[in-house]
């Protein structure tokens, strides 16, 4: 049996009860893989109701993203503006960075419902179903040399907290350098792919991930204590063509002041909104483990950390460790 | 008329003359166009004796790399070992990075004859004739931060000119940040392209293009006041395999003593044969020019420029103006 059809057949009676027999019959399966059936379509987005006796009944269909709807929203010179929205793809990031090699404009935007193989930092995988999240990846061509790319990484980090907060009411920390929590937990991550000539950067991938209307049920339980998704949050769905729409306008803001006023200006907001300062931490470094307090970032973005001999040391690479 | 049927004709005399009406005869063609033949043969790396009255005779074949040839002279653990010789690719720079995203170790080495669209710094074609260069690409997958990447450029701007030294009594001077020149002419350039997630290194493909073998004949006119290869500066013609051994040889050790004791032995070594300190320069920037006098390099491997009002400006990227 697939999906499809308990899909066509839920679909085929417009909101009216199908008894579990009556399913089972048709589809020729058992009670029990109907109802495993129906468990999958719900984590597809789909709401059903379950009555004893009555049977199944599709209330609700899980909403898509389309251009016709996000276009008009969108409220920007060029973000988003060359915006590819795919169904399904194994990881936007690899889509656009074809398309940058292809010669794409700064500013295009791959848009996924859903990926298949999402990657997050350290190419550790990221879980992202489809049509409850925001998977998506920005091109920068930056007029910038490439050591400054760690600021851009922590541009993202702010632009991204900024416009969450715009659209959701939550209070987002930044975790160096750049995942976004929320009361601890994760709630987006960032991950910029970058190529460069020398120290000219060629562009930059900023893959975003924001897992926006995801339900306890889409998460592995191993992940539950430590991520969640802006509905689990905030107790409501969240539009996400608004969201989309809104980080698109803050991140050309904030890229336009940085390229106009230089880092300072997105160094403080960092510092505004992180979580990582201040406190007695132990950074994961490729160079091994560093142990100290961070006390802020230097002018080229990487963090400082005082040590317990009172001397500073600038990590550039590397996370908080647990 | 292909250049093989004169080759044949030439090649079955084994080393006799053979007259230039004999050759226009059996290949119906005329004398000019045997001759203009000659030439290109001989750009391409053979000799032919040219003498009134007995006509042409075949004294030299170019001379070509092979692995047979070169492997028993590397003596690296690593650098060259995975090596891939081709005939003519577009450009070896291309054909490492596939190797890189495929999984290629470091020190994977590809060389090539001959390249149809080598590249230079900033998109710039590089000339790059069969048999007289040596056009290779280095992998390397560096634990350093991304920032740091411009130490690398140096690094193997100073390996190059430590090598070619080696070989050939020539001597060597760095123009930031890392063309080599023999007597104020441009004998390499090298192109480092770096891919990075976040701020972490995924691979650096080190281009390195070095003029060993070339002839005034091989160069467009317009590059012959400021390109000069191995063969023209030093009078004699240079074995490309033990200059690619080296090559390896240097890089690999410089490499090792940098991921050892970071990037202060490398700035003594790089200012050592710099020829862009201490005098009144313009640096085109991606910020725009920058004038001063060049004093040395800081700890990231940026360029301290001395300014007119006595302050100091870092530059990371960009060219030396003419």
């Amino acid at each position: 049996m697939s999906k499809d059809s308990l899909l066509s057949l839920l679909e085929a009676e417009a909101g009216e009860y199908v008894s579990g027999e009556e399913i089972s019959r048709k589809l020729n399966v058992s009670r029990t893989a109907v109802w495993k059936q129906v468990r999958k379509l719900e984590s597809n987005g789909y709401t059903i109701e379950a009555v004893p006796r009555l049977g199944y009944r599709l209330t609700g269909k899980p909403s898509r993203l389309s251009v016709h709807e996000l276009l008009p929203k969108i409220n920007t010179r060029n973000f988003g503006r060359n915006l590819r929205l795919l169904d399904v793809v194994a990881s936007t990031q690899d889509e656009l960075r074809r398309l940058a090699e292809e010669g794409a404009s700064e500013g295009t935007l791959v848009i996924a419902e859903q990926q298949t193989s999402g990657r997050g930092r350290m190419g550790r995988s990221w879980v992202s179903p489809a049509g409850k999240g925001v998977w998506m990846s920005l091109l920068l061509r930056p007029p910038v040399p490439l050591p400054l790319t760690p600021q851009l990484t922590l541009l993202a980090a702010v632009a991204l907290s900024r416009a969450i907060s715009r659209v959701v009411p939550v209070t987002i920390g930044i975790k160096w350098p750049n995942d976004l929590l929320v009361n601890g937990k994760k709630i987006s991550g960032i991950l910029l792919e970058s190529a460069a000539e020398d120290e000219r950067l060629r562009y930059v991938v900023v893959g975003m991930g924001i897992s926006v209307n995801l339900d306890a049920e889409d998460y592995p339980e191993e992940l539950l204590p430590k991520a969640v998704s802006l509905k689990m949050a905030s107790g409501e769905a969240v539009n996400r063509s608004d969201l989309i729409a809104i980080i698109l306008e803050e991140f050309e803001r904030l890229y336009g002041l940085y390229l106009e006023q230089g880092f300072a200006p997105i160094r403080s907001l960092w510092e505004a909104h992180a979580v990582t300062l201040n406190n007695q931490t132990t950074l994961n470094t490729p160079q091994g483990p560093v142990h100290g307090v961070p006390r802020g970032l230097d002018d080229m973005g990487g963090l400082k950390v005082e040590l317990a001999d009172g001397s500073y040391r600038t990590v550039y690479s590397g996370e908080v460790g647990s």
